[in-house]
């Protein structure tokens, strides 16, 4: 295998070291994150660094560069309080890329490509028309963090809406019948395909997979 | 759309609020961590919040929560301020979900599945054999997360081994190269198959393919 070490990455091109390490954490969740400002210009912007964090709470946390890119998503979180995380399916994925370009303050990406706002009543926070699994998301708490200058924003889950045929059960949301994607690196786009579910692992006792009754 | 609000999530039956809220995130890496006790034990668990934090330094972030799922993985970077982040491919997918049976401390995972420990020369903690993209990291920081008592752990990127089939000239690990695997929700694993690799995005021109020369 091929050994790349801390000091051989430091001296890297640019661009080869932003794909390697962007790449090799393994493949991230693919989220558009809607927002608006206080003076109501709207603004999309793709991430892939949504997590969960908990359930009780339920909690989700993503990372954000103030200084650098999604500087209104963040901006107009602070105003606002809220924000919404809308998954991205195989027909949105060259617009969802395209929100990554550099466009200044007060122009909405809304505007720059297909995607379409969507208002859900009592919820003055513009969702992605078309996203199967959309999560309507109040701003909890930030961490600073001080090694590199990024933020942890902490949102707690107000609303999740999606659409039923995802829904197993069990309260599982099999993403694979939304056509719901997943990035590797910060531009190759992969869909998924179902391979095994499993039970709750007990000691001892191999996997097993978890079977439809 | 269904429509489920935080107020009936949080009188949800406890399984069906774990499924729900681990799979509205999207699909999430999929990575085995191993670690090694001062008194030589060594331990891997299976993480699915490891996230790129950027690139210069190379810096990862995941959420550990001490108080419940892998004790040891938390106690054995304290102790030795190293772990090994592994990915899972789609032959180890039944073993590495076995690694998150509760296990008491000082019974090593490896001993209970078919993985195995690979060493690497002058590096004293385990990797995954077989994993075809294995980062060597170095804990640099913990962020409590005192809105439900995670932490936030920081960690720099020491080596990054990978096997040169995936790597593109720009850099890029294509990980479908490896069968590296995502996951959906707790238990659900997935192979993503690749899509389309945008260019960076330019203002106001649509997203275009990379192509290969």
């Amino acid at each position: 295998m091929k050994n790349i070490s801390k000091e051989t990455i430091l001296q890297m091109d640019k661009v080869e070291k932003l794909n390697l390490i962007n790449s090799c954490t393994g493949f991230k969740s693919a989220n558009l994150i809607a927002t608006k400002s206080i003076e109501g210009n709207t603004n999309v912007a793709i991430f892939s660094s949504v997590t969960h964090l908990g359930n009780s709470p339920s909690l989700i946390g993503f990372i954000v560069r103030p200084t650098t890119s999604p500087i209104n998503t963040y901006k107009n979180i602070m105003e606002t309080g809220y924000f919404t995380i809308n998954h991205i399916t195989l027909d949105m994925i060259a617009d969802a890329h395209h929100t990554s370009a550099n466009y200044e303050s007060g122009i909405s990406e809304f505007d720059k490509t297909n995607l379409e706002e969507e208002y859900k009543e009592g919820i003055n926070i513009p969702f992605v028309k078309g996203s199967p699994v959309q999560l309507y998301c109040k701003f909890v708490n930030e961490y600073n963090i001080k090694e590199n200058g990024s933020i942890h924003i902490i949102a707690s889950i107000e609303n999740i809406f999606f659409e039923e045929a995802l829904k197993h059960k069990d309260g599982w949301l099999r993403l694979d019948k939304g056509n719901v994607v997943t990035l590797n690196g910060t531009d190759g786009y992969f869909l998924p395909k179902l391979i095994n579910r499993f039970l709750y692992a007990e000691l001892d006792t191999p996997s097993k997979s978890f079977r439809e009754e």
